[in-house]
């Protein structure tokens, strides 16, 4: 008998009729033997209509009535699809998040699980299927808190670590990762296997699949993770260490997002302490930094710096770059119509010029790299935002990713 | 300063727009030195919607998971208002079931509220607002627990038994309890002052500004009512002891209901045991009799007993007589085409000749008159339905209430 933890989310639970079909999922696993543990997330559109009701409300609607608020919706789904599995002749409970309960620690909104009660759902997993909220859980105090939007991945993730669950399923409405975007890239193909580390980078990098902070919680735990389509009977991406991968390719994906900015400081003076004061400011209003790149200046004895930030941060962090007297500099250039486009693989590595092939390929379209970023299994640059889709199948093209 | 427990009903709070004006409404009272409890029921079509959910699932949904999918409807309201008043610079605070909690007794769906822990929220109350959900509780084994429709009021009632409060005003969407329907009978008044005993013999006739039990509560610990509207400023009706009432008309209000249905069972045998035979088979599925009458009958040694029960349990009714051998008669007539009005009034017992103008009023309208029920407060009719207004309308003229 295999424990596992099945998470369907939002657009899979999203109508009756699809909560019945998850039902069918849940019962065929069941039926083979399986303990399941059934994690849901609200029905889609739910959770933001509600963020809708508390914004006319207030811009600053109170954090604590806000989770009360989202929590609810979660729960709608919990005793809709235990009564569907109930329906099937199935045993089912649901268990909300004071029943079992799942202690949380950290800020309302923003949450983490830290420990949850085991032993009544083990008991019960005996002898019927056990249904439970992602998303959300109640504090030390008894307040309900949620641990922030995608947050049933994590939800996922936890319960698969302290219920020791063979594997965790995420079932979706994308059959898998893919090796870039398939919406946008025809030829675009699913990756069966990929490594933590890999799935990391492309999620953070815009291939939304699942939540970054749960991959990197099954990373640690090594959790064996599964993203499939709740839609479709084919299988999905198996998301595990890198050691029971074998990479035959250099390249895994390859991932682009839109939602960046770019700012260059020309003429920064080049002595030590600058860069310090050029980002606490910015650090300390939580405006994220992503790629940073300094430059010697044309002009003597100064330096330029780029970085690149959220693109709905701009406004804010021009307004403390402006107001930041502890700096000097020659001139500043904002660019919010840039994307970032990167290659990753846990192969790159040791594959010697993946990036002198990347440079190639966008030379050879013409694409003007404005800002380039490297770590062990990833390789970013930042280009012109028109030019993205052009870069992104040239680079498709060229790892031999069609 | 005194103690209120606020009710407010699904019409009340059934925009966002609406939880705001109920906010202004308990921040009125707040700063007139009031400490406030707050009693809110799901937003008006959120109960049905959730319903409908379970019943495209299963027609005979769980009803453990049953209250789980309704009980979230408060929850929801709960967190807008706490939002709306902390957006009012108020201090407020949700409290849920689980968090207060609020202990039920009996069937899912169907629960109790048999006690409640007050130390916390007495506490609170000293600084501020407590927010907390109708119509719910748990269970001692910790399920979520529903108190049936309308249970709001019930919740209004116990909160204000079990914290002492000096009064509990239910806001809804009319201004008051009325001596008629003043939707059909536009000469109809609203009542000032009622006691228990007439609110629950109109409430229970038809005239649904209250849940029954939910008086029947008030009654037995006399806790102050007052039924008023969300939207007007308007003083409401006073629910109340009858020996705080002045009894200046002996009929407080004249009430009809449409839902009944009328049996007359012709030539039974006049022995004894013969009632008790043609209703106990009735009472085992829950079928509930409304008015008995009996008859001498036109057939020598036998009987005509009339009764009338609720119209959707006619064919149900039907059914059981027809399988019923204990009992014999010559015939059998039924009648779904009736309508009960009824006029009550503390000051009827005390007043001589209401009786005699009653049928008085209904004969020079020619209206005939099916069966007679009386109480010490209440005198009832069963006439044909197409002449229910004209009755209405005759009634609450004579008795000088237009």
């Amino acid at each position: 008998m295999i424990k596992k933890v099945l998470k369907f989310g939002g657009t899979s639970v999203g109508t009756i009729e699809r909560i019945q079909h998850v039902a069918n999922i849940i019962k065929n696993e069941y039926d083979n033997g399986n303990q399941i543990i059934a994690i849901v997330s609200a029905m889609s559109g739910k959770t933001n209509e509600l963020i809708k009701f508390s914004k006319n409300i207030s811009a600053n609607f109170d954090k604590r009535e806000l989770d009360v608020l989202l929590s609810s919706g979660e729960q709608v789904t919990c005793a809709l699809l235990a009564g569907a599995l109930l329906e099937l002749k199935l045993n089912a409970k649901s268990w909300l998040n004071w029943q079992i309960p799942i202690l949380t620690e950290g800020d309302h909104s923003n949450a983490r699980i830290i420990n949850m009660n085991v032993s009544q759902i083990n008991d019960f997993l005996k002898k019927g299927i056990a249904v439970v909220p992602g998303f959300q859980g109640i504090s030390e105090r008894g307040d309900i808190t949620t641990i922030g939007r995608g947050g049933s991945d994590a939800t996922a993730v936890a319960f698969a670590k302290l219920f020791d669950a063979e594997t965790c399923e995420i079932y979706t409405d994308v059959d898998g990762v893919y090796s870039s975007d398939p919406n946008k890239i025809p030829v675009a193909k699913k990756i069966d296997k990929i490594s933590y580390d890999e799935m990391l980078e492309l999620s953070s990098l815009g291939a939304k699949v699942m939540q970054s902070s749960a991959v990197q919680t099954a990373m640690m735990y090594n959790i064996p993770l599964e993203v499939k389509s709740t839609f479709t009977n084919r299988k999905g991406t198996k998301i595990f260490d890198q050691h029971g991968i074998d990479y035959s390719k250099s390249v895994t994906g390859v991932a682009y997002s839109k939602d960046d900015a770019k700012i260059t400081l020309i003429g920064v003076e080049d002595k030590p302490g600058v860069a310090a004061n050029i980002f606490e400011p910015l650090e300390k209003v939580q405006i994220n930094v992503d790629m940073v790149i300094q430059n010697i200046s044309s002009i003597e004895k100064k330096t330029d710096i780029t970085f690149t930030i959220k693109r709905d941060d701009l406004e804010k962090t021009k307004k403390i770059l402006e107001e930041n007297n502890k700096i000097k500099y020659q001139d500043i250039t904002y660019n919010d119509k840039v994307a970032k486009v990167s290659i990753v693989g846990a192969g790159m590595v040791s594959t010697p010029g993946v990036t002198y092939k990347m440079f190639k390929g966008l030379a050879d379209k013409k694409i003007n790299i404005l800002a380039i970023s490297t770590s062990e299994i990833k390789l970013s640059v930042i280009i012109d935002e028109n030019n993205t889709l052009d870069a992104v199948k040239k680079l498709h093209t060229i790892f031999d990713l069609d």
